[in-house]
C-alpha cells in the first residue's frame, strides 16, 4: 500500500521539476532571442534630391519660435532626416567632406559647437577656398577644421556621430546635391561599418595636423 | 523492502529524462545560436587611394596566362578587392555611376557581359559624353546603358551584385579616383541598405527608358 502515495511523490517532483526546467528553458530563450533583438542596429537609407521644406525648427535655439517663410512646414524629408540625425550627436561631431557650401548644413555643425559637442572639420584643401564654401566660417566661429594636402581630392563625404552613427554616401554638403543631384546617404551603426571610418578620420585627421609642418 | 527498488527506478527515470531535456536544450540553443550567427552578413569598408598592383589575373579570360608587366604581382590591393566583387556577379550587375573612364573596371563589366551576366548601367548624361568616358564602348558593345537626363547630376555611385550585394560609396570609376583621391567603399549585403538601392536603381532605370521619350 506504502508504493502508490511514494510513486504519486515522485510523480509530483517531477512535474514540479518540469515546471522549472521549462521556466529555465523560457528564461534562457528569452536571453538568447534578446540578444538577436539587440544585434538589429540602424541601417538607413536616404536618397536625394530632398522635398523642400522648411527647417528652420530644427536649427532654431529657441524651438518655441515660429517661422514664416513660404516653404512648407511640418514636412518629413531626405534633408530634414539627415539634419535630425546630424543634430543628434550629443558628445563629438567627426565631418569629413570635400565640399561644404550648404547654410543649414553649416547652421546645424555652429549649433552643435555652440552647445559643447567636439566638432572636427576635415575638408579637400581646394574645395575649402572656393565661393560659398563655409569651411572659413566654420574655423572663424572656433571650430577645429583642418584641410588635406596629401591627396589629389579628400573626396570623402561621410561624419560619425558620438563615435557610433555613420553618415556616408554620395552628397556632399552642398545645396545642389541636396536639391538638384540623384544622391544617397547611407545612415548606421553596424559597427564594421562605423570602427573603419572612424580609424580613417582619426589617420588623415593626425596626417593634417599643422604642428606636423610647423616640425618639418 | 519494494520502496528502494521502486525509487531507484525512479531515480533512473528522472536522469534519463534530465540527459534528454539537457540534449533537446542544447539542440535548440545551437539552432537558435545558428540563426543569429546565419545573420551575420557581409558588411566590408574599403579606402582609396589604392596601392597600385597588376590585376591582370583577374581581368583576363585565360586565368593560365601570365603577366608580364611592371607592376607588382600577387599583391591585393583595394582595387583588387572592389574588382573581385564586381567579378563575383553570377547573374547581373546593376551599375550606377556618376563618372565611368575606368578601363579596368570598364573590362570586368565587359567581362561579365561576354560571360552572359546581365549588366544594366545608368550614367549621367553629361559626364557619359566627357572624354575617356567608357559608357559609349559599353553601349558598342551591346551592354544595355541609360543616362539619365531629370536631374542636374545623377550623383549616385553605387552597383547591386546578384541582386543581393550592395558596393556604393564616394568613389567615381576613374582612374583618378582609384589612384589619387582619398574614397572609400562600402560593400555590404545588409537587406535594410540593399534593397533600397535595387528600388532606386530601377526607379531611375524606368525613367529613363528611351521607350517613354518615343511615346511623348
Amino acid at each position: 500500500m506504502d508504493v502508490y502515495p511514494m510513486s504519486l511523490m515522485w510523480s509530483v517532483k517531477i512535474v514540479g521539476l518540469g515546471v522549472v526546467a521549462l521556466s529555465l528553458s523560457l528564461e534562457l530563450l528569452g536571453w538568447v532571442f534578446g540578444r538577436c533583438r539587440r544585434r538589429r542596429t540602424l541601417n538607413k537609407v536616404l536618397f536625394f534630391p530632398s522635398k523642400v521644406a522648411c527647417v528652420e525648427h530644427l536649427l532654431s535655439q529657441n524651438s518655441a519660435c515660429s517661422c514664416f517663410c513660404p516653404l512648407p512646414h511640418g514636412v518629413e524629408t531626405s534633408f530634414s532626416c539627415l539634419l535630425r540625425h546630424i543634430l543628434s550627436a550629443s558628445s563629438s561631431l567627426d565631418l569629413c567632406v570635400f565640399s561644404f557650401s550648404n547654410m543649414d548644413l553649416s547652421r546645424a555643425v555652429l549649433l552643435l559647437h555652440s552647445k559643447g559637442v567636439t566638432v572636427r572639420v576635415l575638408s579637400d584643401k581646394h574645395y575649402s577656398a572656393i565661393t560659398g564654401s563655409q569651411i572659413g566660417a566654420l574655423r572663424k566661429a572656433g571650430v577645429c577644421v583642418r584641410c588635406d594636402a596629401g591627396s589629389v581630392h579628400m573626396h570623402h563625404k561621410f561624419a560619425v556621430v558620438d563615435g557610433r552613427q555613420l553618415i556616408t554616401g554620395s552628397l556632399n554638403w552642398t545645396l545642389t546635391a541636396v536639391q538638384s543631384n540623384m544622391e544617397n546617404i547611407i545612415i548606421t551603426e553596424e559597427a564594421e561599418l562605423v570602427q573603419p571610418f572612424i580609424k580613417e578620420f582619426n589617420q588623415i585627421w593626425a596626417l593634417n595636423d599643422p604642428a606636423r609642418f610647423y616640425k618639418s
